[in-house]
């Protein structure tokens, strides 16, 4: 320990003192959650072993600390107050509105590196940054995740687990608080940090069991476990919940709950002293840097002319952009062969990761790669993200950077049925704060979108089709987030249809076949659906009689809500097609009928709206 | 065995060639992840050990199969056609347009118990199999579940494994198929089975492994299974992908593909001879039943006067509904004191389960539940039911009848910010085939809406709120799904105000302001979501200027879109105020204004209407 016994357990006072005084407060919190862990983090931050610049927390050889366990965030907070990070007085504003202290770690504050609340996705965040540290940038610096023992029972705890073994990451130190008791009671293996020990080193992980209150063995555990090679290391602590608090130590019915006013007063009674001024000295880490990334000139986009796939548009053009983008990461749950993210593993292995059939994990790794300042692309079955809904829904709260690509989309896939078809991502992805959501209809637009989605800096998804589609567009065709492209356009326009993806092309057979009618009707690629080109959906609006969508996805959520939304003012007659019988089996085209959404169906609705 | 060691062969071949044969005539399917488990398969249900009423499948005391790994979805119809339950014919309309034989397991097939194909979700069915034949039913029906190596990848899984070691269940098998190769390429522990050995035994189940492809091997694993007490048997099983076929037997790249005619007549060149004729039989189960439940008449409503949470009002309906229900099932993830389905823990333990921090296998469970023939409800924090959405995507596949019911939506939770903080549940809910949306504002709604949720089958939500809220009902008001009540209206309503949930009282609060200025608005508490009472909207639409939509929610997806899709033909001026900055920590009144979803927001919105 560079700073002497005494000292470490005069900041564990200062840190106890008040992770008490501001969740009191505040009138609400954490408080037992976070005692049970301030000796094995205050070791951590100020034994010597946590490597950091404090006042430049991006630094990139900075070790990482994850609270996975983010309802300790008085602890969170308190550390860096015995830091000289935070002001007392700042600590008192916790929990409340403007606050950069809130209820469960989030970006207002500059030491978290990603939101966390909804507890069993830190780890994974943190396999992301050991992968990126061991692998990608291969610096030194080691990531610290805090776990809880309840969170133990969500599965992606344990496939971080197993992701970490695989890879060996002996980078990676976990840490279970095991202070036995959840919110609502005991947990499944109460005090028992031998079932822990037994399940985590199965999974290949090394383990070690430690008095979580022993200064000493906490301080031990920390140095073996940066001695460990090839293995990432789990530190199972027995601790108490509400520790040093005889008021509530090792109680129930205490999780999550303040002290009164009063209760403090009683508390601080028995306290004794406490040195206000006590600070803590982070180690500075080496001053070490990763190579820096020379983007090359973009090269020419791909030449297409048959029809293809959008999935194998994509997986062509991460190879293609990948020397402009040089920090691309690409993840997939074990069907790149389906994605066709393969072809960026053959072509770039040291880039591409598998993730196998793990898809929060994968999600949350993402985050980790996006949060050490990469550019990940995610990619699986569209139907799978469905998998990893609460990563994707924490991750649009830790100032992300993210591509998630899914295929298979909509009934079109055909034989494989309901389970493999995505009929309500659209939805999801749109839902996220700040979110693109691009759909292509042809290869030159996938082309051009996935280079878009690097470029972009959030939360992008794109969909892709499963079977082959014709090419629609000129390689020199420009698209941009939030553009569409108008295909057919007349000053007689009766009808509009605004399709996107594989419907495009149903509306392009509909707009031949009526035409031979003596019908004509515009036809709009929507192909990016978050945002919206408003003008170009106010101006069909506007010209022609009726609007009609039409989509290879459910009907809410999905883009006949998103032109609704914005033609909603003008009102011409509006008719929304999109998948509303219970989907199945069979070839794609006789599903597209099926559901209505094909060429026949547009037609039937563009007689219905003519007709009126 | 009860059938000799050839005929089971036999049958063994007979599956194989139309494990082919079907395959091929559809062009596309899985043969070889089949073919891996076809010995497994044979010998469990030929082998004298699966006991079911092959001509009652809904027979109460049947043996259950589940096909987790539902792409092998041939050898399961297979299976089922060497039992003399599906047609030769039948088999050769396997994945076409209509046909009962899906590409993945559906319940268009009658021995079919959950919609399988996202991997990693059968176990947690099987739990919940397990759990009602130990704990509820008390019978002493058996509980399989096929397996694929890749999908032990999930997360899901291990919920599953802690889940069922938990409750002891050893009436539940498993039955891991090895084959090494998943989907493009090896798995993460290839042929390793003592892998899979070491992680489930570590984790307190009976683990078996054996030769997949030896039938005495798999034979005696079924019998010492059915001997093991107190903890449920995984059988590891080393396989061959594609076994019996040299032409793809063990060989990359034939994840997912169906041999061509040519190819099909090549191999079955040399198959030998094939008995047609060959049909195995199913032992029949124990002619016994479970004890009728007999309902009880309905106890009266609870009657409220005092302002209290709508999570207390559930969780006490919970418990006077149980007498009228007595097939409920109560679940939650270890927050049963925030969703308050303690008190039906407390008042009813023995059809209470606690399914810990781990809502996949909590989802699966109560399909498991579902499946036979109990009424779940199932609570946690609204937020982390998108851990389980794939599980959620999937029960409406299988004819569910599951009640979810989400505590803690929206910003008005407050201080806890954003993690915890559902914001797109009612868009993720409304968006799953022929689901049920409700949001009730009030104690009274509640109740009653607790109770419809019971009679109901299918798929319900409802949405809780974390504070207390007034009473705005008499005891004796009426509530369907599907209704709406208008709390305000009078012949001179110049603007709508569509609420739900917490909002309600906001636009209750804006009627009162308004009202003083000389301003009247009709007031909907619009507490059915989906469906949505279309007739009191539309007389609203035509009655008023303009419609304003309020909710704690994303706009995507939300009530504004379900509202300006009734209306949209009408066409009066909308306006829909729902969450559209970055959520944070505050009081939870802070927040509703932040947001500009509270009262003040309401009265600018109807100034803005008013005033155009």
């Amino acid at each position: 320990m560079t700073q002497s016994a005494e000292h470490i357990k005069g900041i564990a006072k200062y840190v106890c003192y008040w992770i008490l005084k501001m969740t009191t407060a505040a009138g609400s919190g954490h408080p037992t959650s976070s005692l049970s862990a301030t000796d094995l983090m205050v070791g951590l931050l100020f034994g010597g072993i946590f490597r950091y610049k404090v006042d430049d927390p991006k630094f990139v050889n900075n070790d990482r600390l994850i609270f996975s366990k983010g309802h300790a965030s008085p602890l969170f907070y308190a550390l860096w107050a015995a830091a000289g990070q935070v002001s007392e007085a700042e600590l008192m504003t916790y929990r409340k509105f403007g606050s950069s202290l809130e209820g469960h770690p989030s970006m207002k504050f500059k030491h978290t590196e990603v939101s966390t609340g909804s507890l069993g996705q830190g780890l994974s965040v943190g396999v992301g940054m050991a992968l990126n540290a061991k692998y990608i940038d291969k610096l030194p610096y080691r990531t610290y995740v805090l776990l809880g023992d309840s969170e133990m029972a969500e599965g992606s705890v344990w496939e971080a687990i197993m992701s970490a073994a695989h890879y060996k990451l002996d980078n990676l130190v976990g840490i279970i608080d095991v202070n036995r008791l959840g919110q609502r009671g005991q947990t499944m293996f109460g005090h028992d940090v031998q079932a822990y020990a037994d399940r985590v080193s199965a999974f290949g992980w090394h383990t070690i069991m430690i008095d979580g209150h022993s200064l000493d063995e906490i301080h031990k555990a920390y140095e073996d476990a940066s001695g460990i090679k090839d293995k990432p290391v789990m530190i199972i602590a027995k601790t108490l919940k509400g520790k040093g608090i005889p008021f509530f130590e090792d109680k129930d019915d205490w999780h999550g709950k303040a002290l009164k006013e009063k209760e403090l007063e009683q508390v601080l009674e028995d306290f004794g002293d406490i040195d206000m001024s006590v600070r803590g000295i982070v180690t500075a880490p080496d001053e070490v840097s990763s190579a820096p990334y020379e983007p090359e000139q973009v090269t020419e986009n791909i030449e297409y002319h048959d029809p293809i796939t959008t999935r194998k548009a994509y997986g062509n053009s991460l190879v293609r952009i990948h020397p402009k983008f040089p920090d691309m990461i690409v993840l997939d749950a074990e069907v790149g062969n389906s994605t066709f993210a393969e072809y960026f593993r053959d072509a770039y292995p040291e880039h591409f990761f598998e993730m196998f059939i793990a898809e929060q994990n994968m999600v949350g790794v993402a985050l980790g790669f996006s949060a050490r300042g990469k550019t990940p692309f995610v990619s699986t079955f569209a139907a799978f993200f469905a998998r990893a809904i609460d990563q994707i829904r924490m991750a649009q709260y830790s100032k992300p950077n993210i591509n998630f690509v899914g295929s298979h989309a909509g009934v079109s896939i055909g034989e494989d049925g309901p389970s493999q078809m995505a009929l309500s991502d659209i939805a999801t992805f749109r839902s996220l704060y700040k979110s693109v959501v691009l759909y292509p209809s042809d290869a030159v637009a996938t082309d051009k979108l996935t280079e878009l989605m690097a470029e972009h800096k959030g939360l992008v998804y794109m969909r892709t089709t499963r079977g082959d589609t014709p090419i629609l567009y000129d390689n020199n065709e420009e698209f941009r987030i939030g553009g569409s492209k108008v295909l057919k356009k007349s000053e007689n326009d009766q009808v509009t249809v605004v399709a996107a993806g594989i419907t495009v092309h149903e509306a392009l057979e509909a707009y031949e076949l009526l035409t031979k009618e003596g019908i004509t009707i515009r036809v709009i690629d929507l192909y990016s659906i978050k945002p919206v080109d408003t003008t170009t959906l106010w101006e069909a609006a506007k010209d022609t009689e009726g609007i009609i969508t039409v989509e290879d996805h459910y009907l809410e959520g999905g883009v006949g809500g998103v032109v609704k939304a914005e033609i909603v003012d003008i009102c011409p007659t509006f008719k929304s097609l999109a998948v509303k019988k219970h989907p199945k089996s069979g070839r794609p085209k006789e599903l597209l009928d099926y559901e209505d959404i094909s060429a026949r169906a547009i037609i039937d609705a563009v007689h219905e709206i003519v007709n009126k």
